[in-house]
């Protein structure tokens, strides 16, 4: 079996400079769901027909099993598999799909490869409440499909009929290939339509099998943002259907984004408003607080998550306490029983077990020991302004609040660093290392008064 | 044409100290709302009833083209419409609008003036599936409106009508005059019904016709909270379906909420749970996060706002990359890609393209140049307790980390501040400046052990 | 009357180590809506039937009038309930209710018990669209109940009934015990069903009742965590009908979350994604910004919290001013007109009248006086690593811009303390107290270069 992709419209109604098949839904490409989902069948040959901005698409979906096809001129559906043809063999069935057709299943597609077998076409078809405009499927007395007519040339009896046409099929190669071959552009359109073959399919005796998808939004398609928007939703709200089916506490199943791929051990509750993107693993128990952000992100099991985290490409390790308001930068690897609270930022740096940041740190390109407290509002200076290095933190050191590590340096095992500190030098393990200056008052100083506008 | 608004309800179902007509729908009165579509259509004069609350409705929408009429006694709506009726004048029509029915469209209204012309009457009317409680609209055979019946005036078959009266209507000024004038209270209420100018219409000859809106929710009023929410939401789910309509991206459009004006260039994305108030642009290419909050802010083209970001009264300039986290707050002008990142505070305060103020910094009335570097934890410390002074900052500095400016102070151009440095008087240019305590270690120093109670 | 509910289920398909009834429904076990809704009818026993994972069922929701009966082994409805009745009495009658359909109300069973009184069974039944699945209502030509069909045993005429069996029940104590005492498990399952009761109670020609809930919800049971979410999300809907109800502004109330107790006063408005956890309390005027989360905490009238705030266990006075990305945690007490900023953190102080700490502060262990203002980054260092001690800061103090305050120290009535001191000892009342290095530059430094790699 050999896929074509059809993704060489304009989709002007997008109103957006991004070729339409790479708008995107669940942060992906519309054409690299259907890629995706191309994949999973095994086809033999793999081929997208592109046309406006097959540039930008060509970059954006580069893989080497994707045999491109130009479609110079827009001159229809038809003309657009023809471009395909030429790189696809005769043997087995051409699976004709859309760019812009995202959510279509694995499941269907496999059922109407099958249907078609080796000699047959097989036409995905949906039976709308509302057939209003789409290409109605006629039937034989013996519920044979006939033919397919377009709303405008129906008859009253034709308009009734609520089953049509979604555009994909399947048919043997060899037969499309000549059935393209003969397609007549003599239309108002001026266009080259595939629904076309099907007449010319029932005309040279071959059976025309009708398959309907499992749900109606696999079929949906995506001319303008509002309908972009809708697939979103719909895709979402998927995803979280089948967290829930897996065990999965969702506070609210409409207010959770997956931009990727969401991997969730046992007891896992997410809270509403939270976004997932790139690869995300929550093991068991883990719980994610509200309206949170996170993205190629790794939880070790039992850490709980408080609201408003943003994390992105980090590690964490079991049984942590994170939030609210942590963020963690890539490289951010933290061992077991790691607390990382409020307004903490961690950048590029691996802390070890049962270490804490509680409070306004920002904690960049540094090696943190166990049982470290990072106190309020510490800082790593780890940037001179051209040149990045690192601190380094032994186990059981104590940095008081508001210090300054300015890098390279490091802070000895169980040493303690009294607050105030700019440490430039390293500090020795197991002493006190201080820099502060006297404290001294002055009395019968008087403190300043609201200036009068001159 | 001349517009009158009743407005003078008292809303006791709101449960708030508030006016009915001042409770806000997307963050303006719904008064506010009804004003703004009745001046689209260019009134010659426009006509508030007020009563309940009525000083807080007049400061609350003061304007020089509204004539204010007092109706200091509920007697009715038909009274409400007499008292507007000194300040009218003869001429043309006027239009009957509520101060309680905000999503009113001027298309509609147009048309609903264009039916009545100089002549007839136009009744704005609307077909419910359920018209239970509603007037409904009586026709001949001829299908022209005869008369209003009430619900408990209404005969079975009276009670099948689905059109009901939505109280918006248009009459030429002086029948209109004549009518009310005429208007008996001899009813269960005791109430003069704005509703019996129809019969009286049609008793003296005049055509009345009947206009219905586009949509349904053009004509809801409301009464209580429930109904304040829903009309709040449909107002925001307009608004979200207009900016999909202009092709911008939507993560999901029930999830925004516009409070005032939001324009956005081309390929403008907006991620899941942002609140735009006041008026905001965002140019073309710009991207907010989720869960942003921004206010009367303009963002310049191609810049990225993380999460969680809030904003007010502030200019981003282009390719700017704010947060997450970044808080700007009025007066802070931001030029081309300018960095502002996690937990940092801007107000009042210039700073020139390609700086940077990436974590747990505080900026207030600052001038920055370009390419500075402010570290992080650095505050500008611009309040003395009574006055409050500006820090400049000149092109190409590094302000190490947790370092304070102690305004007003001055650091020279490509100067260096060292990491936890008091600023209190100027650094020269191109020179390190330091303000710091040597750093001394103390070793046989013993740490503190917990107390135990005693 | 007295109360059995069954709670002895496992709930494989929750997929979870939790027992089903202990799964939360806005934060609290279902089993604990149910018991909460029973002990506000009053009963003279209440008792619960528990089977898998009973130890954390009891331990979760222990309580001194709940009578346990174990259920060892599950072998249906009627078993369950036969396992409470050596803990009942034969007066009056029981009434029967289920673990997993915590939505019940009150007066629905109030309703039941009337209708049971003390000779005749009540049963709750529902209407549905689709009925399929559930137990038929059978009623004779008097529209009297007579049996309980269940699907596998209806007949076509049956199928078409639409009233089904909800399960709850409440009957004559003594004749249920004998009733029980004869059922049958002769059934595919070989399970003893409650449901028989029913024929045995028209045998014995005892009235059957059947009462409607208002609401469908109501009856809806959990098996699966998609109903779990189903369920929350029509719970969550309730109560922000009933805070609109009250005359609360919500801005959307489909994206409040309340788990325990919200109480509001006049014209409180609550912002979109906010989330309510224990009792919260807020006073007349209070605003709520959007996305925040509290969790017992009480704000005093005319507060108004900025989006992004976080507070646990606080108390906030009147005209407060709060956030945006404040933190308050357990122990903070704010009094009249207290400003709390961007970033700040604030744990177990209390805070007086007209102070303020509005930048990337860490307020922890502190008593504060009134008008006092503590600067940007700031912190008092509260943990030597071992124990915490307090700070005190008398009235009218100024604490400059990231100074540390070592506790135990007290700045005294009207201090001023210097930026970026390191306060070690008390401050005088009056006095500035400063600690700070002398500022130097250094002409001719040269700041690093970029190092290229070797």
């Amino acid at each position: 079996m050999q896929i074509t992709i059809l993704a060489a419209g304009q989709g002007k109604r997008m109103n957006s400079r991004l070729p339409k098949v790479l708008q995107p839904i669940a942060g992906q490409p519309m054409l690299g769901h259907v890629l995706a989902t191309s994949r999973s069948l095994g086809p033999r040959a793999l081929c997208v027909v592109y046309g406006h901005g097959g540039d930008q698409v060509q970059t954006a979906l580069t893989a080497p099993d994707i045999l491109w096809a130009e479609q110079a001129q827009q001159l229809g559906t038809g003309h657009a598999v023809q471009q395909a043809m030429p790189l696809l063999g005769d043997e087995g069935a051409v699976l004709v799909l859309y760019g812009d057709v995202p959510l279509i299943r694995a499941n269907t597609l496999q059922a109407l490869v099958d249907a078609a077998g080796s000699s047959r076409v097989a036409l995905l078809t949906v039976t709308l409440a509302n057939p209003k405009g789409y290409g109605r499927i006629v039937r034989d007395v013996n519920d044979r499909v006939v033919s397919i007519v377009e709303e405008k040339d129906a008859s009253a009896a034709e308009k009734a009929i609520r089953e049509v046409n979604t555009g994909i099929l399947c048919a043997p190669a060899a037969m499309l290939r000549g059935w393209l071959g003969r397609l007549q552009n003599n239309n108002a359109q001026g266009e080259y339509y595939l629904t076309d073959v099907i007449a010319m399919a029932v005309a040279d005796g071959v059976e025309v099998v009708a398959q309907q998808p499992e749900h109606e939004w696999e079929v949906l398609g995506v001319n303008n943002k509002a309908q972009l928007a809708e697939l979103e939703r719909i895709h979402q709200r998927n995803q979280a259907d089948a967290l829930l089916d897996a065990g999965v506490t969702l506070l609210d199943p409409t207010r959770i984004d997956i931009r990727g791929e969401l991997v969730c051990g046992r007891d896992v509750e997410i809270d509403v408003g939270c976004v997932f993107e790139g690869r995300v693993e929550l093991a068991d128990g883990v719980r994610v607080g509200a309206h949170c952000v996170l993205k190629d992100v790794t939880v070790g099991a039992g850490s709980v998550i408080k609201p408003f985290c943003h994390f992105e490409e980090a590690v964490i390790g079991a049984a942590g306490v994170l939030g609210p308001y942590a963020r963690l930068r890539p490289g951010t690897v933290l061992a077991e029983d790691v607390h990382v609270g409020n307004f903490v930022e961690i950048k590029n740096s691996q802390i070890a077990a049962h270490s804490k940041a509680n409070h306004l740190a920002y904690v960049g390109d540094a090696t943190v020991g166990s049982r470290v407290n990072i106190g309020a509002g510490v800082i790593t200076c780890n940037y001179d302004g051209a040149n990045k290095f690192r601190t380094v933190i032994e186990d059981d050191a104590f940095i008081g609040s508001d210090s300054q590590l300015v890098a390279p340096v490091t802070v000895g095992k169980g040493a303690t660093i009294a607050a105030g500190t700019t440490l430039t030098q390293n500090a020795p393990a197991d002493a006190l290392t201080i820099g502060r200056a006297r404290q001294l008052s002055i009395t019968g100083w008087v403190r300043p008064v609201k200036k009068r506008p001159a």
